[in-house]
């Protein structure tokens, strides 16, 4: 029978306990769970509520649980419901009588918020780690490919040609958004829960302040009834990470689709693909579809959340238990993915030939026709039409733009001057010579920018 | 290196296959790979596609693996990716190069698929019983508490009394429903795929039907193409869990409410409650708030597998991998939940006397009143309007409706008259006497009712 | 003020009327409002509840009322709430005092409900033919490209050859099973809340029988307290509606992948295509790309609704008013989504040379080969081996399979024989003449069941 | 036929027009669209790339169209799709040709990403009054009533008393965590995208610097082709939202319950509730319900545009046109919200009667009797098991802790002496004089700190 039901006539029936038990997932908090529980202890010392020596002896026996795990050596019970009191009920066993001192000024209500936190606060540096490692191996790609032209596409048909490093910086810029998303987390989650309680305060004349401090957390919760109730800090994890992986399953599908045979693009190096158990000439994109999948119980991890949260009257309801295998598995899943992602770009091939005659099929230069008459006068609006039926010509005749002679432009406009036939792939780039713009001088600034912020970082 | 990658120059990075195996949740199928592996090599025997004495072999070491595993006897191999590759590896060393026929005429998209289907139809009928198990709780509950009124409320405000029974058969109903979904979703999941090879059939005479048959599958699938891309008996049983789960939530919510003191309807068995770690008076309906909030899981679940499923181009995309676990955690939970809830509603202790003492408050009445007038010739919405006055005027007096005298009910209409103090909780009840009503002789055929479907079943 | 605040000091404030009122979007439910209230009076008036000319008077009235929302004159004030009090009042003013009889013994809790179940019954039945005729218009089209054959893929890897028609028969099964579903969803939703008052039944001896023959229901409800509180058949709606769009969204991606010029497999038909405002060469997919976008709205709504309901304490709540725009959204987004996929799958240009020439490339045929090896004798997981390792060596030549020599066969497997280099596309396909498979007489016999089922319906 | 599909043949089928079309719901940017278009003119005559003559022209005929679309005088066409194009056309007609250059140097998909990106930005700032109005509406409420005292609970049982100031306060800081994310979102979504073109940049000389700098964007986007692809904004916005809708969720739930009888720790003004259609006594909560409820669809709507955003390949796809509705429904209700607390929390009235009485049953000072034994020497995990059995004890008496004798008292502890008998409600209150904590001075310091934020605001 645990030890806080003193009040109770029998002990909770073997279906409750093992429904109710966070044990064996939490677990995973012990070394969160005993630093607190170190720098607590000390403080208690620090403060006179319990002795230095007390102190001393309660802090060793902590020491020496947190080895026994670390080595595996540890023998979590579920009847003992949570690693909390795992924990508290081995160090008494340990250190005797005076282990029974440990949870005082404090409840498991504010211990599991500030065990949580740290936990989510380490998983946050983790997270802007992987971020700025796949972010380097996106510069790298680009870098290597610095002149390597391909179709832009919108709604997956070709529409102006872009430089590959261009098309690669774009997802340089959603990973920087998520950067900044979860560093604006850390901020919020690096707040002491500690010395709240139950829900009221405490009684005992702690010193939150120093716990605060050698925890490394830049504040104190402001309310006591709010900090054992709050778990904002982990639905914005899990918000940023819902929007990462978003960014991160538009990157694998164009993988997918730009290594299918019909687009050639790209090959997959064998260390990320998959063959098939019956196909023998399969080479799959496997790590780039199941990234893409995984997508959804990011997804569905936030919507958990945010559904056991509505509506809990304050301060701690039991519901709350529920905030650690959903998170637990969005910091997994999204390290994870961001650790195979940036081994999958490192390693891509890319068929530049393949790119660059995907660019000399179809019309993709249109808009730069247009843009010449606009530059000779014509309005846009015209200009976009008089070329609508240029195109319209082209395809009835199995013609490219490039393979139209001046006399057949000059039906269409008398505009059209020679210089029309000068409009290339490298002219076109070359003219969207603004800031954001894919021109080659353009995305050179934009490549030496990006590898500064990585190392300013 | 996975002896499927024939093609391949190199060895799957390590990353990769951490990232995409399978095996550390799909080892759980290995009942139902096992089953289907069995019956198809006793089907590839009988259409002569291998000796019926390969097929002996095959189907003995198949029987000798699923022992080991039963036993924890068997090492799971992650760079063997997934269940399949562990169960035809293993065979492949246990019984030589016979084993190497086993995967014959199919591919793991079939294959998987039909362990699926077996897991979730088998996974249905744990489910039905479990609420026809929770159906049979509240039955017995109600009939327990027979003649036991409490306030029913609208927006938690008193409304009108109503059987105990009454309440807790709503419940009744809304597992029924559940069960005819369930039910739905067998007939659905049942549908044998095998035989789909990778996307386009196979090349064998093989016998569909006999497979079907030995499996228990009502119907053989009709497209090998979606056979194989097919995810909807999951989302079925996700859509069924997730409104099942809703149900239970209400009710844990109303039993949290019920047994706040302040309330003080029930009180949770101690067996189902927990206690507190620093408030030593505390005791808590966890296994309720804890039921509630695992709604959010299950949600979750569904709503990650409706986005992992989107947009995916046919036939089988890794991204379906992602279906297992959060289904697994779908069933397990419900199940669990169910378990727990009946376990929970069997103990509970009704306090009677609190829920009537909460009758007597109030003005829960009044639409007896205004019925009253209706009957004694005033229209409906006057008779209400005349009511919500009286009402009105009786709060002011800070009296009940009860404790109002004759001459001041005929300040507000000339109809009533001395019967107006005959209505009472009694008679309130015993007037709803429509079908599906609250009085106690409809209640009554609705118990009979209930026991007959479940002693039906 | 509203004629059903008799009890209260003062008026709603007019942000809480405007935030409550549901007028704004509940104005659509007026014609199942009014069909219930013709019925119920009818009934009152069979009972001997009302008389007989009251009943007359109200139906006339109700007709009347129908006759000017359908012509657009009809006043809706939002200081009225909801559909059923601006009926209500406006009835009262057209009728006189006998119109204050049309609320008895009913409440808007079951008014409501019947409301939307009506709703929701006639929105299955145009869901159920929109879904016909998106079947319909995929059978044509298989029917109109019998013999196309194009490369079946998985992960977006050509996996096998298979028969368009085959494939197009997939996205047939997945609609089916949806019209299944909607069909249990029927079922479920054609039950009649009405008589069940605001929660415990009414006091007047109404028939309730009499009422559900009358509007069509197939069952009345069993419990009062679960029929106010029940939106079942609305999240169940939601739920086959998600899994409808997903398939639907499956579709969509590969008509985007198929318009690509890289695949060129398809050309949308001008009808279903839209410009660029900036580039005149474009011609996007638009409205396939916009349905795989609905998908989120639909997802989101069952979402939405599952979080609302998620512990209501019973009855009736407020909260259950947000049942309306996400329903009808849904309805209306499903529908209009099933209209214009018929219409574009109906006029979309099928590219035979394109998906054939897709054929050639690549090494679609390593399977059957496998399957070759296994026919002379070698086990399946070896023959894999082989084909594995016999395309490595194609590919490192740059050659097809087809374009190796026998000699090159050879020197992977003894067995290899001259018939060989009789697999082709057309024996591919032929030898998958399993029930379901893509061998053209299997694919012919699931297109005249197809057909059959479409005409039984 | 739209002024946009010179290459085509056909003009979009009517169901494809009325399905893509944004314009009935888009025409709501038109504020931000026309000020947008204005400084674009103004820019491109700076640059030269108009004449100033064409811009003043030009910027006179936008003006004109913002004064008709104020006075409702302008007819928005569905065939020309969105609010872009039905002001540009109607430009054309108000100033003739010279309208048909507005267009050069941008592309609709840059556009609309800037009209959504001012829309963020406006919405973002009420937002973030109205977050400040409901803390002024918390704080003064709190003021009022500061010493009133009720009990603090967990899992909705009694814990701990604490002032009805400090239980305020905990939403005040939940507030303001909302208030960050808002500010932090406003930061991350004033970029300027204008200047991408379709996806690579624009091949003319214009100023991105001056167009931000004049709209009021701290910065311009870093890559063309992100800018036109990225939504994050939207879903920053719409993760915030859900965020601060389940914290009102939790304010709404408890007002639910402090108004239900029972508890009747408040009553929710006659302006902020609603009667019944057939009960006249009631009174309902119906304003924070529907609050409650409301949680659903923001959810819903974050949840759809994770879904749509889901694995779409760069740069726009139509998908994306999905970003609007429900992020217009997600700002109205998460204002229309606030506004509306603002409003019920301003005239909520509070029964400090009931709070008080409700602290005098039960054992609410049983952690304070287990902290005086920790100070007398008790460790504290054995004086929480003695209190417990204490508690037991007072229970199977049914007596409060208050009522026991020092001699029942010193039966569990030769520890207890007479002043275990001061314990009371307040000495409980006063202990609790840490940081955060709810004694009367902490409380005073809290609210003096909150107002201080709000005028510093």
């Amino acid at each position: 029978m645990s030890n806080i039901r003193g009040r109770f006539q029998k002990a909770a029936g073997e279906d409750a306990t093992k429904y109710t038990a966070s044990i064996p997932f939490d677990w995973r908090l012990y070394p969160y769970d005993i630093a607190g529980s170190i720098v607590h202890a000390d403080m208690l010392a620090k403060q006179g509520i319990i002795t230095r020596k007390d102190a001393k002896t309660i802090i060793a026996g902590l020491e020496s649980i947190k080895k026994d795990i670390d080595a595996g050596k540890f023998d979590f019970k579920i009847e003992l419901e949570d690693i909390h009191m795992n924990v508290e009920a081995r160090l008494i066993e340990k250190v005797g009588e005076v282990g029974r001192k440990l949870h005082t000024a404090r409840s498991r209500n504010d211990q599991v918020a500030l065990d949580m936190r740290l936990f989510a606060g380490v998983s946050l540096l983790s997270t802007r780690k992987a971020l700025q490692d796949l972010q380097t191996a996106l510069v790298d790609l680009a870098e290597a490919n610095k002149k390597v032209v391909l179709p832009g596409y919108t709604h997956l048909q070709p529409a102006q040609p872009v430089l590959l490093a261009h098309h690669l910086l774009a997802y340089f810029e959603m990973l920087q958004r998520d950067l900044e998303r979860f560093t604006d987390c850390f901020k919020h989650t690096m707040v002491l829960p500690l010395g709240s309680g139950a829900l009221a305060g405490v009684s005992y004349a702690i010193d939150r302040d120093y716990v605060a401090e050698q925890l490394g957390f830049g504040e104190i919760s402001r309310n006591s009834i709010d900090a054992v109730s709050d778990r904002d800090f982990i639905l914005e994890y899990e918000s940023a990470a819902s929007i990462c992986m978003m960014h991160l399953s538009r990157l694998a599908e164009e993988l997918v689709i730009w290594s299918s045979p019909a687009f050639g693009f790209i090959e997959i190096d064998d260390a990320y693909a998959t063959g098939s158990s019956i196909m023998p000439q399969k080479k799959n994109p496997d790590v780039a579809e199941l990234s893409r999948g995984k997508t959804g119980r990011v997804y569905g991890n936030l919507m958990g959340m945010l559904t056991t949260m509505k509506a809990l009257p304050l301060a701690y309801d039991r519901d709350m238990q529920e905030d650690k295998e959903g998170f637990f598995d969005t910091v997994d899943t999204l390290l994870s993915t961001l650790e195979v992602f940036t081994g999958m770009v490192s390693t891509v091939h890319v068929n530049a030939e393949n790119m660059r005659r995907a660019l000399d099929k179809g019309y993709i230069l249109a808009t730069d026709v247009a843009d010449y008459l606009v530059k000779k006068g014509e309005t846009f609006r015209s200009a976009h039409g008089i070329v609508g039926k240029l195109v319209s010509f082209a395809v009835a005749k199995d013609k490219t733009l490039a393979e139209l002679s001046l006399a057949e432009y000059k039906k269409f406009s008398p505009l059209f001057a020679k210089d029309v036939l000068n409009i290339t792939v490298e002219s076109s780039l070359a003219s969207r010579n603004v800031p954001g713009g894919t021109a080659p001088a353009q995305v050179r600034k934009a490549l030496a920018r990006a590898k500064r912020m990585l190392t300013d970082k």
